[in-house]
């Protein structure tokens, strides 16, 4: 992937001299920046503005590592057999006019497609704004090149977005603004060869980038984006396009993408420790962040100082806190003691620490310092939130000085700022610069500040866990599974399930009346009766389903019933005796086949409560138990599970071990497309499937 | 309340000319741009900067309308009583060491209370900073004097704060950024006498503010704050500081604060149409949006037509959308026809309208132009969200005419606003100057459309409703309710709420064990009976309720029990015989009396649904039916009200019916401190009362 971001020759294929044009725009942004040979390719110009242009990649001299390509649609394709030929390792497709457009777009970008896998050249876009890398100085883009004179600010956030907007517009406004600095920012546009996950790899060991902010409006490797995800040492941040069903049309139209399960989507960026943006400012605001204080959370919830020159503002930050996750600090007795020295006796302390008073007795630099020194040196003090403001109070602390013993304490300082607009701009980029984040919003600022300190439980861990050794089946069930298509009935279900160590309910193929009574005897009332009809996913709509047995005579009417109803069938089938469990919370389990995320297991309320709450949660398997775990705890409802009037508690251990052997399964067998267990009920060897359906 | 913004004089005791003090800022403020008389008041000097400076209040000469106080606060209470004996009809005490501080200012506070309780006085403050008003170009306050040099940017929204920081350094922020101008910002304080209701009275009628943002951290008197808010024909937006446990103890030491109940408190919000802000600036972005746009929600959700320039950002304003309750447009054929004029052939058209490649082909103005004409001119438009970009690229559209065809459609405009720092001010003042907001954050611009589209049931009610003429109750009853205190039992209580056309459930006092099996057998099995002790008011925890009673001798074994446990506890009581309702939905409702807001109706869900669920809504009372049916509304589950499962619907206008009347009996007989009704059931004749207990 070098050769994209540090090709030593360029060719840009559709130079034009017509500053109305993107092909000027691009030659002028390498000109700027790119220090290696540039070669303007274009059969109408001898030479553009003074440099020799060339009719044709073909005679470009060396050494030409990237093909920057600005020609109409059509043309295309033949650019990039000809940059194929020529032996260019890549090449970055600008035009648009792809799939994004319908059917002929769409078959363009399947021939650029099939060169890439003929040839092996690498191929970015197209209809993507290219790249911007601050720290080098590139902009391999047709941005506009006033972006030059605005400044390009160089940060440690890069971003990998499906939308120009990103890399052009957007940031020209954040950089004037002092906002951030960015290092690279990678518009994908369409991917028709390289994607997210190719980029994410390149970015995640490069030493320009801190974190990486994704703007995604669709997954093209669900799995592998996934695998990445898990395994980086830096933070991720991703907003999604197109969550809504009418962002997801207006995404299709866009960058031709398909929709996304969201459910699924959230479930594996929460295993992956993958932070969610909401909007495209709150992206890079959790970015810039989470570069300057990757590995912060030690302790959930983090426990913050707030340092502030406002008894209002530090109200707003203790609900804001509250709020998301955050704690106001118990200040120790020493810390307090030290806070003493410098407020007037009347004041009642506490936190958030009002420095009001003491900065009109103290002035700014001995309060501020005080109160830093003292709640940085309290070991109930996970975080400090200083309030500052800049421009025209005697309110200036010496921030070089805040943040040193912010520093030298390890404890991560966020600032909230406000202020007359050029002091506090000047303010922010000094206060950025000593690396400390600085947030022109209180709430943003409080979010930010809760994604430093959240539970990262699911981060950090290296590779995929549980691979199994060999499958556990019978041969009878292994054969079962390899031949059979469509559903397995209950009873097969459970069979396998409980092959793999899922607990499953007693019950008994019976064949007639006498074995029915001989069985339901043996089991004890109440027995539930069901009659299992090849393909029937809908046993109780069918009718199949007797409950609450609770005498012999119940048991010879019931298998009158079943039996009569499945003779109409004509299809053959089975009657099953089950021991009937008492009433308790019914929970379901299951595992799916994402399009995108491939295997995922998946949890939730069952029965009533699924209907009054609706309440699942994803994971993209394999998983271990502690993975089980905290998807357990992702429920939104989970208290539940701790048991309420008279149903007894479910015991999560029981269930994650449940929802571990379902990701075994579907890992071992990849002909199952789903397994559906509803419900899950407590027996009285703990937790057990009472109905399962396996899909083959 | 005139003198306090217009008055002809002012007199600012504790006036010097120590420029590091509050008290030389007031004057240097008042002197840049007060045109009335100024009269320093101070002891030490016989003048400041080359103005009389007069010993006491006393000295002055006339017309002095206003006092600003800003001397230690032991002083203060001489210099209210001296201004009260000098005439002068108001004070604003600015100082601060009052109820703030503890026991001993709580006490100066009291004394200053006590004055402008007898001499009529009025007190705005004290711990406050008085008024900035831009209009006028009055800064009655110790706010920095260089706020003058960085410009007062007029608006139409003023301002209420109980704290200083949002009328001194948020202001500077918001002007100097070119967020929007004010009108009148009030800083509260500690409201010894002035509250929010008197300034929010004031500015209702006020011609220069078109929206009222407030910031309190307490609520002086809620009943007629709820009043202002209902009758008020200015939009109203309330940011409540302390809403969380932390955050209210901070309150506590800000500004004396006593907590408020949030859920009351968003209820008398909801009724009353009052908007919740989350934070001081989503506050002031609500502002300026209602401002402009008081009444334009006439449909629910809202239908908006964007336009774009990026694709990406019109998915993410979809999914924003979706999220807050807006839908984006379905564009009429005409309208596309429109847009295929300046599209090029290959675009498919839909909204979000991305109109980059209309811009590339027509320039800004003739491409933006078409597409606001032809989104503005179709009936399935409500309102246009555009975003815009500012700097650099040939992006300009002519927003004076963008502007226009809005205003003459109807259709209110939102801008979204990317930029280059310097390009981006320019544009959004002058946007801003021509009446359309204009937003930095792309989600914040949808929350405050959202918020010009929420549904206004309640908003322009003038009067309260509901009258009672004359009380339904019997003597007896009348009687009891005037004689008892404590707890009602449940037949009593019941009683009361059937006389107000509550439906109960059929139940009777049994003496014996004969009448208990001759009522229950009357009344059909199952029944339940229950005893009623004096002061119970946990019946089932006391084992007095018998369910499910479904033979004479479950009867006579029930009686029996009851009648030994009741007379273990020797105060008397009876026992009574209730028809048992079938399973359905447990709903609850009752009538508190609120700290803030007097009598309140609640109504929520009951039994084991409030266990999982806990969903419950309060008005404040007395409520119409149609105030009714919006509180069952809010429920956040209300559509479990439609039925699940084997639960029968529950019929709202029921529900409401018995809403009403429980703010009814509690404007009659403000004796009742309480009325509980748990659970509600649906019976053969509808929703009705199963127990209820009233507190007097």
């Amino acid at each position: 992937m070098d050769f994209f971001f540090n090709p030593r020759g360029i060719a840009l294929i559709g130079a034009t001299p017509n500053p109305q044009k993107g092909g000027h725009a691009i030659l002028r942004n390498l000109r700027i920046g790119f220090k290696g040979g540039i070669y303007p390719v274009n059969p109408s110009y001898a030479e553009i503005e003074g440099m020799s242009c060339y009719p044709s990649i073909i005679d470009v001299p060396d050494p030409v590592d990237l093909g920057i390509i600005f020609v109409p649609a059509p043309l295309v394709p033949q650019v990039v057999q000809d940059c194929a030929r020529r032996q260019i390792p890549g090449v970055m497709i600008e035009s648009g006019g792809f799939a994004e457009t319908g059917e002929s777009g769409a078959i363009l970008q399947e021939a650029i497609k099939s060169i890439a896998k003929e040839t092996g050249i690498r191929v970015w876009g197209p209809n993507c704004m290219g790249l911007v890398d601050t720290v080098k100085g590139h902009i391999f883009s047709f941005a506009t090149p006033m972006m030059w004179d605005y400044g390009l600010k160089k940060g440690n956030v890069s971003m990998i977005v499906q939308s120009g907007m990103l890399s052009g517009v957007f940031l020209i406004d954040v950089m004037t603004h002092g906002v951030t600095g960015v290092s690279k920012v990678c518009s994908i546009g369409n991917k028709a060869d390289i994607n997210e996950c190719d980029i994410l790899e390149y970015l995640l060991s490069d030493n320009q980038t801190e974190s990486v902010c994704l703007y995604l409006e669709s997954i093209e490797d669900g799995r592998r984006l996934f695998r990445l995800w898990k395994n980086s040492p830096k933070p991720i941040i991703l907003l999604k396009g197109g969550k809504s069903k009418k962002g997801a049309s207006a995404a299709m139209s866009h960058t031709a993408s398909l929709s996304v399960n969201n459910s699924v989507l959230r479930g594996a960026m929460a295993q992956a420790g993958v932070f969610e943006a909401t909007g495209f400012r709150h992206m890079l605001d959790l970015g810039r962040t989470l570069a300057r204080y990757p590995k912060s959370a030690t302790k959930s919830p983090g426990k913050i100082a707030v340092l502030t020159y406002s008894g209002g503002a530090g109200i707003v930050s203790s609900d804001f806190m509250d709020s998301l996750g955050l704690e106001p600090a118990e200040l120790s007795r020493s810390t307090l003691y030290q806070l003493k020295t410098i407020t007037p006796e009347w004041m009642p302390l506490s936190n958030p620490v009002d420095l009001w008073p003491a900065v009109e007795r103290n002035g700014a630099r001995k309060a501020f310092g005080t109160a830093m020194r003292a709640v940085c040196s309290d070991p109930g003090v996970d975080g400090v939130l200083f309030h500052a403001f800049s421009g025209g109070f005697a309110l200036n602390p010496d921030m070089a000085e805040i943040v040193r013993i912010s520093k030298s304490a390890g404890k991560p300082l966020f600032c909230w700022l406000l202020g007359e607009r050029e002091a506090a701009r000047d303010f922010q980029e000094r206060t950025q610069d000593l690396g400390v984040p600085v947030f022109r919003d209180l709430h943003r600022a409080v979010e930010c500040m809760a994604a430093v300190f959240r539970k990262k439980s699911a981060v950090l861990k290296i590779s995929e866990p549980h691979q199994s050794d060999k499958t556990p089946l019978s041969n009878i069930l292994e054969n079962m599974l390899t031949d059979k298509v469509g559903l397995l009935d209950e009873h097969l279900s459970k069979q396998i399930l409980s092959a793999y160590g899922i607990p499953t309910v007693i019950e008994k193929v019976v064949i007639d009346e006498k074995e029915a009574l001989i069985v339901s005897a043996e089991m004890g009332f109440p027995v539930v009766m069901k009659g299992l009809l090849p393909g029937q996913a809908h046993k109780t709509d069918a009718g199949l389903v007797c409950m609450g047995i609770q005498t012999e005579k119940d048991v010879s009417d019931a298998f009158a019933f079943l039996d009569n109803k499945m003779s109409e069938s004509k299809t053959g089938g089975k009657i099953i005796v089950q021991r009937q469990l008492p009433e308790s919370i019914e929970m379901i389990a299951g595992l799916i086949r994402d399009p995108q995320f491939g295997n995922c297991v998946m949890c939730g309320f069952g029965g009533i409560l699924a209907e009054i709450i609706g309440d699942s949660q994803f994971a993209v398997a394999p998983i271990d138990l502690s993975e089980a775990l905290d998807l357990i705890n992702r429920l939104k409802n989970q208290k539940l599970l701790d048991g309420f009037r008279s149903f007894p508690a479910v015991n999560r251990q029981e269930l994650a071990n449940i929802l571990v052997r379902l990701g075994q399964i579907g890992m071992d067998y990849p002909q199952i497309k789903e397994i559906d267990i509803n419900p899950l009920l407590k027996g009285d060897k703990g937790l057990m499937a009472v109905d399962a359906l396996i899909v083959l």
